[in-house]
């Protein structure tokens, strides 16, 4: 399995760990435990108790430690044995602790070598928006798909596709649009303009003018740990972005497999910004796109691909699925440089 | 996997396409998209777009095109991209059509070579009886069981296995059959009487005479695409059979995979003709039969052998196995002489 | 696989057997089929007919022999096709007949050269308690679990792990407990005494003086066909043992593969022994504990392990894991020892 380690991934949303007790999750093909450590504080340790390997996850937290239910080994949140009633302490009965940081409400972990693990490479663009929007202005989820975090991501990166999948979204626009993109070192950033076409058909009821003309816009931002935000908004015909809707919608892919993954969303807007029942029906609205639309169509698309990667299939590219090239050529890059750069410290 | 490649397999019943929505299946080991281009007609392709893989199962159907729900590309029944949203039509967009023959209410594709394809091949003698009986008398039906094709068809070859596995319709007499069978270049038929026996108990409550003992007789018809006729009658002892009860039924097994079948039957009677209550409960007792006693049996003895070969596990065979062993011998030139000749267009 | 083949296997508890049908289970690898003979008298062939390999276990029994329903043959406990509706008796269609005892309601099958099938060999020791006591005294059942036989195995040797995964049972005694055991040719006795401790808080409710200090013990009693005997006791401190009370309870661990084990259990008790009630209850409650705690603990182990055996995982053992890695090495000569000497007769 080839994922980037050096990498800060998007473990689970903050808000879906248990208050008192461990939590078990395979990111990027490893077995993790973590549990609550403070407010906003979280430790995450390899998911297997050194003694008899049992699950953590299946264990207790007390006193700030985890503890294994099969015999009592109690961890610290440095992966130190700190509890063992059947002998002395030592060294050699560590486990493998990962760097944590929660930003955002989400709780980020770095698979690498600890020494790189730097909170600034944190790609906290995405879920910026959080910050700022009040919470009735935005809603989060969590799905698990069994289909891979590359092909999530080339969804994403050509946003046309939102015209054939996502009708309640789509209104030709961005199968229209001017794109552009920019790549970075590790990022790359995609943007599409359609001025002078019809809004998309979900901002209309919200506009005082939804037959009017409008200047659309979408901006991608993809980042290789598989965290994307996308902002699509609209605005009438020449007037600036911000006098127009916008919405902004983090779509972050963390592998689980080379064909599983954690599908963590958060999506805000800029209008109907109070309205809580707003916010509670689009909750349910969107949650029923991404599992009837793009993940139903994603898994069906790794079933025809088996275990193949796409670009092993021959498909028939066109000029919309540059980014996405782009963004998988640069994936390789990065994953080849790290292969040769992380260590497993324990 | 060893699949006849220039062979019409039976798909799907027509009634099962759905009116306006395209209807994947997995014949003979390649993923197919199946839609309704007409009254009594279908078209076939490849059941994966050929830009990222997407499965056209997915996606709708319009103007006779099939197109792609994830960007929105239209294809023809010949396969040829003809809705291309993102640019230019290009030969190079076009996907493998199959050809599709609808005969007796039944949608047959051939997995060949093309220029191959003779509709003439289709094995029509196993559902003609469905031609001239009225609607009254006769049933149609379709399973999925995880048991492969081979397994089915030696069970077919020997009615024998009724007087066991089927109390309803074993009476002893095919046990006891006189059997004779003729081979033929893609066919085997094989023939079995047991005159001056009782009739077989599920066709006593309709006789005149139910204790009367009788002519009792059985032919198979097996094809080397899966699909077998078999006659059952008894007559009145040295009557012609036309006046004593007969029976159709077509057992059509599609293969899957090598271990999994499409099991698509049809079953007709020349008494009790018109009776719809009769004809409804029928349904629901041969399924029944089907799918506690055959299929129940068959998946177990797939169990059993995994994914071995039966004639590679040492069975011990009798007399009676003598069709099935010649069916399977048959099968076995047949996919070498075919690996030999087909290609894969696309 | 490896697993010893001159050996006695807990297969089925006689009560789980069908009256009139044939049972199938796989043990160390091997389909089986079993049906009753007789007041306590079971026979066990393999699970397959040798005509075409269907399993036995779906057919019938009459006359005392199993018959395959597909083509009718009958076959004798001796493995004998006694009834063949297709032609002659013969020798080869023998298949493979398993020694079988009938002990303490347990049917004990032999899966290795049955010349050397010495009755005298089963661990009788294990069920014997069940002997003695009133039928409300003790309680029965089966489990079906995840995790191989070994991690259960382990499980038992440590009594210790009752302290973290059974709290209702374990009351820190064990963890702090002098441990001896002695190996023999072909089982492992652990005995561990803990003086002067706490009565453990299953023990309490039914106990005089509920706070009193107490000398407990407990004897684990391992065979390597997975038959665990475990008695655990605590008495006033300074009174004999038979003062106290007494649970005896067998742990069976039979193979169904490497992975997955057949859990056969039985648990006795020296009080309230004539309290029906209360053995219902407890009936309940153990059979909770073993799902929710020791197989929910196990499984997760084994998906931690995957395929991999622990020992090859470097554990960080503790010297209460001696007794089970004895065991364990025990295992694995009497493997090498067996291998050099079974042989499969049919």
């Amino acid at each position: 399995m080839a994922f980037i380690k050096n990498c800060w991934y998007a473990a689970v949303w903050l808000a879906d760990l248990p208050e008192r007790a461990p939590f078990g999750r395979i990111v990027a093909g490893e077995r993790m435990v973590f549990w609550r450590i403070g407010e906003d504080k979280v430790a995450a340790l390899t998911d297997a108790c050194p003694h008899r390997k049992a699950p953590l996850s299946l264990g207790v937290v007390q006193d700030g430690q985890v503890a294994c239910r099969y015999h009592g080994l109690g961890f610290a949140p440095d992966g130190k044995c700190v509890t063992n009633p059947h002998g002395p302490l030592q060294e050699s009965l560590a486990i493998r602790a990962y760097p944590v940081e929660v930003r955002d409400g989400m709780v980020w972990v770095w698979t690498g070598r600890a020494d790189k693990a730097d909170p600034a490479l944190i790609p906290e663009e995405v879920l910026a928006f959080t910050r700022t929007l009040p919470v009735t202005a935005y809603v989060t989820g969590y799905l698990h798909a069994r289909a891979g975090h590359k092909l999530f991501e080339d969804n994403l990166l050509d946003p046309g596709h939102a015209d054939f999948l996502h009708p309640f979204l789509g209104g030709g626009a961005m199968t229209r649009a001017t794109r552009t993109f920019v790549k970075s070192e590790n990022s790359l950033r995609l943007t599409m303009i359609k001025d002078a076409w019809a809004y998309p058909p979900m901002f209309r009821p919200g506009m005082r003018d939804p037959d009017d003309v409008a200047d659309n816009w979408a901006e991608v931002l993809w980042n290789p740990n598989g965290a994307v935000l996308i902002r699509i908004g609209a605005t009438s015909v020449g007037r600036p972005r911000e006098q127009g809707v916008i919405t902004w919608t983090a779509h972050i892919f963390t592998p689980e497999s080379e064909t599983t993954t954690h599908y963590l969303y958060a999506s805000g807007r800029n209008y109907n910004m109070d309205d809580a029942d707003y916010n509670a029906a689009l909750a349910i609205g969107l949650r029923a796109s991404f599992v009837n639309e793009d993940v139903a169509m994603l898994e069906g698309q790794q079933a025809v691909l088996g275990d193949a990667d796409l670009l092993d299939t021959k498909p028939h590219l066109f000029p919309m699925d540059n980014a996405s090239v782009q963004a998988r050529r640069l994936f390789d890059s990065l994953v080849a440089a790290d292969q040769a750069d992380w260590m497993v410290p324990n």
